[in-house]
């Protein structure tokens, strides 16, 4: 007999001792399973953890959890900042984390197959090797999961020329929240057998299924990469610089706008004397055969109204130009808790969008600094506040709110890259609007319809 | 009061006229809009033609189908080759190719937003005028539209470096199986905002809803694009050097395979002589900053086991060069029908792909001349036919089934562009599995729950 009606914590429990190994229920062990990298705290208490090592072990969680009626908070490094990850009330947290190996990588037909829990940057190394890349390149890449990355379309610097994780991902192999295992999509680079199921998991924040596998495509490693940077007046300049790059058609692989608040902190932070040079700093990469060309143009196109521009043809130097950008949230986080928001506007309106959030700060007294994925007009303002308090402050989730507004103000949308999570529900409500949330409640219901997979998430 | 009930045909047609301009009953009409360009005839005789020139026709038509359980079939230019727009028995033909304006086009943002009956190729041109291009290219580009690119997800020669229709549609409006208009994506580049609904409507062939109006990305035109074409004995050297120009990390803008069989059908309708010069014909182009140095590596790479290899410099003789490409199938159409396939299989084993389709023609006694999109794997072999049979001979069908099955032997898919339509519904069962079946047809019900978009096709 298969017991089909809800059960005691305890009970569920000792189910998924019976079925699954790995489940702990250690309270430090659950805790540290809890939260992710949105600073907020985890809205309630999880029964269980279950690290899974297999596409099997899911699979029984998600039988168990269907059956009981129990919500399944799947998770693989714990590196988001949309609270996507926390862990909610009566909960099993589902970590993926030890499903780290590269099943296979195909060199001649640039197909990686792989577990979920493959750190990104671990792929890319793999792929490196056979002078391949995995393109999509989060910040966060030295530590976050492919499956993460997945579940979240994760963006990166690279984007702006290879595109996002979407972009990258063939094929998966999903639980869904019955238990059943589905392969979507394909292994070859091109195919439309049917409704395009892989992208619909894509981005999905856990809420569809749990992906335990996935076909992803690498590509080609660019030879030459070359590195330009340019200081501005301000971030109007450096946002027009931006646009003229756009204009004349150019390419980077990489173009990044930080402005002066974000150089200030670096500068307290590193020593450094960036804020002296320009009020706004613009870099950008070239990369593969054109590099040379290309990187030449990117420094005629932004030293026009440039303070200052350097162009860096080994790597130190460019890592060196790069130092801003690298440090610019480590630096924020010197000085106190971090609120990371990620706004996309049209890039055309990047330097409204700069001074509205200017604005923002003025008018709530909070510190914000905002960098760019320029070229993507992909702005994240850093709101921080003081990391001894226990609560984020009410200006602080004002200042927020004013920044999601001001997005959908701009014909934007509240998230580039990271992910709708617990942190932004009101406002998808408000972005898509009533048509689109019913739709996705109607293909939620099909997919999900005791409603266990990451509720109160996304969606 | 609204009829809510099935109503007789007479009274649907009396029903549409009072609410929607545009409606037909016109015999010839309902002829010219019931098949495609699959050579298939349709199943069944619609009811009537609206030819919609607004979202409210389009609105008013759903609104009407769904109340009465009247099967829509959405239609472009009708150019599809998988029968996906051939009318039904009792259906609407909902003709879209009349709303056909490009409604804003922003240079800076490098989007259009478009009606969905705009011909593929008006839109690029009209992105010439800014240094932009529109990357799918099909090769029905001159006559399908937007909507059917969109609904098929449709490829081309350039997708191997620039990627196919869905990498090019930032957002969608749709109007669902009951009237509501759904809007989908975005007008960003990024966006991260929910489910990704855009994707899932894109290839899915006028099941789920009505594309009415698109928002896509348009690409930096590349200033220079060069030509190089190389002959080979036969398909496996041709294949063994797009698999070097692969393990070389060169990335083709365009890069086909044409086997012996293709040229001598150009050769007998074009009066050249490519056949005796070579088993097999590889054209590639390199575009961009780095096209020179590319072309001279394609050249360096395929030129090394080619019995001839020629580089164009100028637009006339890649022209010249790509002729044989570019007059495949009138040539062969010029000598009987054609029946248009469409395999993909990972790059890696294209020569078996190519191999094994000759071993198909030479059981079943049918012509098959094949000619690929070697990049991506995508394989087009072409059954002709005795264009004054009635019926696609038996043997015809016998080799197709074949082809398919080979497709999915070497771990392909049964369509790389083209769709399943109604032609190939057999084999998406086959392809995907019943796992997979189960979550379009709860998707589909999601979405449509009449059933009343285009029924019988691609699901
Ligand atoms: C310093 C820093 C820099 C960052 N930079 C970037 C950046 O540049 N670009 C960017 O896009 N993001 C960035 N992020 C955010 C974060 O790293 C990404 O969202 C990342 O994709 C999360 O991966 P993860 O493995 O940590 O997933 P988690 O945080 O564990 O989970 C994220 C979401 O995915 C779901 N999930 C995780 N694994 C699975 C699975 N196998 N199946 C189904 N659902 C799953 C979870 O339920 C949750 O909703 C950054 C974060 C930090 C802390
Ligand atoms: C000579 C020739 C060359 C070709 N080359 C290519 C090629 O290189 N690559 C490729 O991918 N295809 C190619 N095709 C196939 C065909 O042109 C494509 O499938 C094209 O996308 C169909 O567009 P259409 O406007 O003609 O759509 P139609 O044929 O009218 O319809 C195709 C499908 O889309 C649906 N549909 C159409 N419009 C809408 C809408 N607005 N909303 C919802 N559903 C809709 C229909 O119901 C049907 O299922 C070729 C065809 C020919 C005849």
């Amino acid at each position: 007999m298969t017991v089909t009606e809800p059960a005691s914590d305890q009970a569920i429990v000792a189910l998924l001792r019976a079925r699954v190994p790995g489940v702990s229920t250690d309270p430090a062990a659950l805790a540290a399973h809890a939260t992710d990298r949105s600073g907020a705290g985890a809205p309630g208490r999880p029964v269980a953890l279950v690290r899974a090592t297999s596409v099997a072990d899911v699979q029984e969680t998600m039988r168990l959890a269907h059956a009981h009626r129990v919500p399944v908070v799947p998770r693989g490094a714990g590196s988001g900042v949309a609270g996507g990850a926390l862990a909610t009330e009566g909960a099993i947290v589902l970590d993926l984390s030890a499903m780290d190996r590269i099943l296979s990588l195909d060199p001649l037909d640039e197909v990686a197959v792989v577990e979920p829990g493959v750190v990104t940057a671990g792929l890319d190394a793999a792929a490196r090797e056979h002078g391949l890349m995995y393109a999509p390149d989060p910040a966060s890449g030295a530590f976050s999961t492919l499956g993460g990355n997945i579940a979240t379309n994760a963006g990166g610097m690279r984007c702006v020329k290879y595109g996002v994780t979407r972009e990258a991902v063939l094929g998966l192999d999903v639980v869904l929240a019955d238990g059943r295992l589905l392969r979507t999509g394909r292994r070859t680079v091109k195919g439309v057998a049917g409704l395009d199921l892989t992208s619909l998991f894509v981005g999905s924040e856990g809420t569809l299924g749990v992906v335990v596998g996935a076909a992803l495509r690498l590509r080609p490693r660019p030879q030459t990469t070359l590195t330009v940077a340019a200081g501005f007046a301000d971030v109007e300049d450096a946002a027009a610089a931006c646009s003229a790059v756009a204009r004349e058609r150019l390419q980077p692989s990489l173009l990044e706008l930080l402005d002066r608040a974000t150089l200030e902190v670096v500068d307290r932070a590193q020593g450094t004397d960036l804020a002296s040079r320009g009020g706004a700093l613009v870099i950008a990469q070239a990369d593969g055969t054109g590099a040379h060309e290309e990187v030449e143009a990117l420094l005629a196109v932004l030293g026009k109204e440039a303070t200052w521009s350097e162009l860096a043809l080994d790597e130190a130097h460019a890592a060196e130009l790069l130092t801003a950008r690298r440090l610019a949230l480590p630096s924020i986080e010197t000085f106190g808790r971090a609120l990371i928001e990620d706004i996309c506007v049209p890039r055309s309106r990047l330097a409204e969008a700069f001074r509205g959030v200017e604005a923002i700060a003025a008018r709530t007294g909070v510190a914000i600094c905002s960098f760019a994925h320029a070229g993507d007009g992909n702005l994240h303002p850093i709101v921080s506040f003081d990391a001894g308090l226990a609560e984020v402050p009410a200006p602080v989730l004002e200042a927020a709110d004013a920044i999601f507004a001001l997005a959908l103000e701009l014909g934007g949308t509240v998230t580039g890259e990271h992910g709708i999570g617990l942190l932004k529900r009101d406002w998808l409500a408000r972005e898509v609007g009533p048509e689109s949330l019913a739709v996705q409640a109607d293909l939620k219901r099909a997919l999900d319809p005791h409603l266990v997979l990451n509720p109160g998430k996304a969606l």
